[in-house]
């Protein structure tokens, strides 16, 4: 099934303990639409600068993925530099240049509007609001959003949250938003707000989701899926992503939302983020082979499993 | 079959985001050989002051558990005093008394010398050495650990980790033991250093196990266990213990050591860890029901269970 990803294609600087990049393919809807081409037909909408040139296109093309919804503009594209430290769990922005993204107004093409699947990547809350509405047709659809977002537009970030079937964020997020230092009460608190799925990512302990009783018809029994305990995280840059391109992916793949496929979802996003991180950038996931994706989800399913 | 603990018995002044209790049964051993004693019969070493009174020997003996290895010394018991803030996995000691215990060196009495289970809870290294020396056909023997030790004594603590089939610490402890902040990495370092496997505890996040290769004969795969996420978490003292508690009574209530009862281990150990914060002190763990901790068991399993 078709699923839509609006977000940003930009260039990163990274520094880790395991070294240094200065200019990578970057950006949400890359790491996304790299992890979900896996799964399914995957088309994006993003925006980029005259430095955004075939051979970074190429990277998507080779993955099948729809790249017609990216649009060129004058100037740069954007860019971010970070850095982490031994806690790859929080990155230190040294630099963020918004370039042509500093006026993304994301339109979906119209041959893009029959698209059954979608995800709004970490934008403007109120730019998500506009792209949603102009998918009336969606089956499923989740978000993204961040501390900026949260703190800043509290408002435009409510209406949003009231258009996606699911939300995920990360542990802060969710008790920053909920304004409640226990997690699975802010869990409750955030899934009052709108969406019927709260997928909380816990970096490398996995990801929990939360549901809304009866949301979906599959109950409202949490679920967790771990990841793998990866020995040496690269570049923690893209996880979060790549971990929305596994479960949207695989969902949009399954043509039915049963709590299976949630569960399978859940786990093949962990493995997504555990292969982003195993290289700088989006290097690891260009290489992969869907045949990689299955053996780490069977050691995944080790991982937890108990009779 | 014979489960023995050697650790403390103490009381507790705590005060949590939920209230404040100036003063209750506490100590590492107090809180597993409850925990423990709903799987398998537990003897207790330890000692106590004269504030220990026949109404706290009768939690341990409404629970069946062996008394008779506590020690009754002239002065006070151990006093812990500690405060919880937001954060429930961090603790604020306030005070400490170390009373009787400051002179505490075990002695196993001989009709528990045929224990075949043993845990050594958080104590001096070096008694933990002499413990362990006095029960040399025990089957299977864990350890816990702090950051007290690590530091301060690691040469003794380098001895008692080689005398050990398992230890039992949480995060922070195993990347400082292994001086990695990589946890998978610290993991590989730290079963270098004697144990055959080890538990690291995550706190609400649940707790992996990794083994030495080929240790116990069950392969070297690692597995993880989830807590339940609790929405209130009244007071987390003594979630490590009981989950050791949990851990240990299960195993040792089997008989036999194969991967499958490692894995429903690491589950009952959540189980106990996640009733234990329920309440203040040990208050859950003595009003608890078998019938309850499977019902929570079953929960826990649907929490990660995946076809």
């Amino acid at each position: 099934m078709s699923l839509l990803v609006v977000g940003s294609v930009a260039f990163d600087a990274i520094e880790t303990p395991y070294g240094k990049v200065p200019r990578v393919l970057g950006g949400a809807a890359t790491y996304f639409s790299l992890a979900a081409s896996f799964f399914t037909q995957v088309r994006v909408v993003g925006v980029v600068g005259e430095d955004f040139t075939a051979k970074e296109e190429q990277v998507m093309l080779a993955r099948g993925i729809d790249t017609s919804g990216i649009v060129r503009e004058k100037g740069k594209s954007f860019f971010w530099a970070g850095e982490y430290g031994e806690n790859v769990n929080e990155a230190k922005t040294l630099d963020t240049q918004l370039g042509v993204f500093a006026t993304f107004n994301p339109q979906v093409p119209k041959n893009f509007r029959d698209s059954e699947y979608v995800f709004l990547a970490n934008i403007d809350p109120s730019l998500q609001v506009n792209v949603r509405k102009q998918i009336n047709g969606a089956r499923f659809v989740a978000g993204d959003t961040m501390n900026y977002w949260i703190n800043g537009t509290p408002q435009q970030l409510a209406e949003m949250l009231k258009l996606v079937d699911a939300l995920l964020i990360n542990d802060s997020e969710a008790k920053m938003l909920a304004k409640d230092a226990s997690l699975p009460r802010a869990a409750q608190k955030v899934l009052k707000m709108g969406p019927k799925a709260l997928v909380i990512k816990h970096g490398e302990y996995g990801a929990t989701v939360f549901f809304q009783d009866g949301a979906f018809g599959i109950g409202r029994h949490p679920f967790r899926a771990p990841t793998l305990p990866i020995e040496t995280v690269v570049d923690p840059t893209g996880a979060g992503d790549s971990f929305a391109g596994g479960f949207m992916g695989y969902i949009a793949s399954q043509g039915e939302l049963t709590r299976d496929v949630f569960k399978r979802a859940m786990f093949y996003g962990g493995v997504m983020g555990s292969f982003a991180v195993e290289a700088f950038g989006t290097e690891r996931l260009q290489t992969l082979t869907r045949e990689e994706i299955d053996d780490r989800y069977k050691i995944f399913r080790e991982l937890t499993h108990i009779e």
